[in-house]
């Protein structure tokens, strides 16, 4: 394990992560070099691996209050401050500030772009340093335990045993699963959102569409657009288009938009965006394949797809938490049909069956899945509550007045 | 109104229906000729007009017993008969035969390709007869309704007054509510199943998914592919593909396919179909393209978004069916999220609401929106027993022993 105490002081900084588009991105990155390269689940050792993460906070002296932020399908690293690409606000800054759930006043919170992904990290877009080109499709395929494994390595490289907690939303709730699986002995507490401990047929088949319409594109170019100077711009904004749509719920796009007409008046019997629906639609793909790489998107939804935590273990899920001292709080959405309840109560029941310290709270939103991004009270109020009860369990400043 | 007694007699079986790919296709065809064209929602006095379509049985002596079929959006007039293109049986084959709940031993049955399509009827692969060229996206915007007033001077032409039944599901339920608010008095009994009065945001959102990817496919040619000798496949596969997976459901995806691997044994850590359902997505999407046109699944998307029945009467449903004496029976399925139950109790609320003869039943399927389409045996009994009771009271045979 590296002996750097947090990640202001850490060398790493003076070389910082770069994006896919070799753009320079705050924050730090760390290498994984070819003296001990990352293991693949599909039998490659991939050296060197660039881990892009973004800090919050400090790490206390015992080195006991981290929290590690697993960020979903096209998130990344900027979960508390402006994207540098898009300029919006970090994905959450609901959860994460001042008063808020995650305090950088209370805690050191380490948000790191996942391998396969497209802000720093090594994925499809990145230069193969035997090549000199970018890797498309010639990156192995990596897997929800690959991601997880290098962000262990981040965690080793950062001088931390334990960390206080892991918590996520959607891909993000797998990587908090997996790392309460592989990992137990290093996390506290567990706090997967909106999540499933395997991806189902139906959201294999909607990723799968997705893909489809990326390689249908033909500046995908069998992967190789790096070389063409092209990008799959159309396929990848209508993968996100068709994604976008099972993130939110009917009822939400009942309430948003309905049949509601776009600054018109009547419906002018064409193909335009009449609907203030298609109209948004297209502006989410649109804007989309300004900030990702279609690769990108092809490796993380495969490895969603590949992500079943029970068949890993014996075909029991409550193997894979056997022994487990994680305090675990699971979150899910009655609107969410991606990732439905019925999924999170697997969770709960496996972790019962092996007497497991679990919290469980469905919680009552029309928002659908995306409702983990949301301002959702009733999440704040057992997120903040059950992290307050973990951080006493741990001698942790609690944010509260003694 | 034309004096046809039925379609084997009627001369326009002389000059069979031709296919948009120039296929000679059994059945027949009825023209509408520009002395009295087709006047269309969006303006256009449109003409010619060809309708092909089918029949099964024979019209008895009171003109009494005929009942038109609407089919759904990629379905056609072959409903009980085996697909002139693919060999595949009839798509409702379950419905129509001897002993089932339509039978033509004692119904007259009619099924149109609806305006718009692709098996015969004018659509926007025909021939525009001042170009000598394709359509393509000349062809006006046509609507529900106009399709609907296309089968009326259809019904006209075969010298039916009064259709016993109209029935259909998804938008042929569309059209069987369009029928029984336009022509009330000319339909005995209607059943629209798994249907809807309007065509919800979700829905919009979906149809615009796969209007974008058969437009981003760069065969399309902004829609006059025919003139280059191209068709946007890739585009069209990947539009079937979304839809399909919203014609089924998450349990019927779970049951037939689960995460099963498709002829391995272990995932291959690429981008392969190694999961079952993605295969047979694939699938879904390449045979589509052999048996659709794609500017065709432009124009019926976009007649189903535009569909508001309520939005045409004022905002009120119930206004559409004001004084109707046409006895509805409804059918819907618990497990389709296309068109959920609580749109067709909408449609038997307003029906309530001007004390109308409806009947509803909901059916416990898990089998999603498709469920219309397959073997359903509450819903034969539910629509066996309905019929039966029409038929008494119209003065028919009912198959039964008197």
């Amino acid at each position: 394990m590296a002996n750097a105490t947090n990640a202001e002081t850490s060398p790493d900084t003076l070389a910082g992560p770069v994006s896919a588009e070799g753009r320079a991105l705050p924050g730090h990155s760390f290498v994984i070099g070819p003296d001990a390269p990352l293991k693949l689940e599909c039998g490659v050792d991939l050296a060197p691996v660039t881990i892009a993460y973004q800090t919050y906070g400090t790490l206390n002296a015992d080195r006991s209050n981290a929290v590690l932020v697993c960020h979903a399908l096209t998130g990344d690293q900027f979960c508390a401050e402006p994207h540098p690409v898009t300029g919006k606000e970090g994905w959450w800054t609901s959860m994460i500030g001042p008063g808020k759930p995650l305090d950088p006043a209370r805690h050191f919170i380490i948000c790191s772009n996942v391998l396969g992904g497209c802000m720093g990290s090594t994925g499809p877009a990145s230069i193969d340093p035997s090549t000199g080109k970018a890797y498309g499709l010639t990156l192995p395929v990596i897997t929800v335990g690959d991601m997880v494994r290098a962000q262990a390595r981040l965690i080793d490289h950062l001088g931390i045993d334990t960390l206080f907690c892991v918590i996520g939303g959607s891909m993000g709730a797998m990587q908090v699963l997996e790392w309460a699986s592989s990992y137990s002995e290093r996390v506290f507490c567990a706090i997967p959102i909106a999540g499933a401990a395997r991806h189902s047929a139906q959201n294999i088949a909607f990723h799968e569409v997705g893909r489809q319409a990326i390689i249908a594109d033909p500046d995908w170019r069998g992967g190789d657009y790096a070389s063409h100077q092209v990008k799959p711009v159309r396929g990848l904004a209508v993968a996100r288009m068709a994604a976008h749509i099972t993130y939110l719920s009917e009822p939400a796009l009942h309430r948003k938009f309905g049949r509601n007409l776009q600054d018109r008046q009547a419906i002018t019997y064409g193909f335009d965006a009449d609907f203030q629906v298609e109209s948004y639609l297209r502006y989410q793909g649109s804007s989309f394949v300004d900030r990702f790489d279609a690769n990108s998107y092809l490796y993380l939804t495969r490895a969603m797809d590949y992500f079943d935590l029970a068949y890993e273990h014996g075909g029991v899920l409550g193997n894979a938490f056997k022994n487990t001292k994680t305090r675990f709080c699971i979150v899910s959405f009655t609107s969410d049909w991606l990732f439905p309840t019925a999924e999170s109560r697997a969770v709960v029941h496996a972790l019962n069956a092996v007497a497991a310290n679990v919290s469980f709270c469905e919680i009552e939103s029309d928002k659908g899945h995306d409702a983990f991004l949301l301002d959702e009270p009733e999440m704040f109020a057992v997120l903040g509550g059950f992290l307050k009860g973990c951080a006493e369990h741990r001698g942790l400043a609690t944010g509260e007045p003694a």
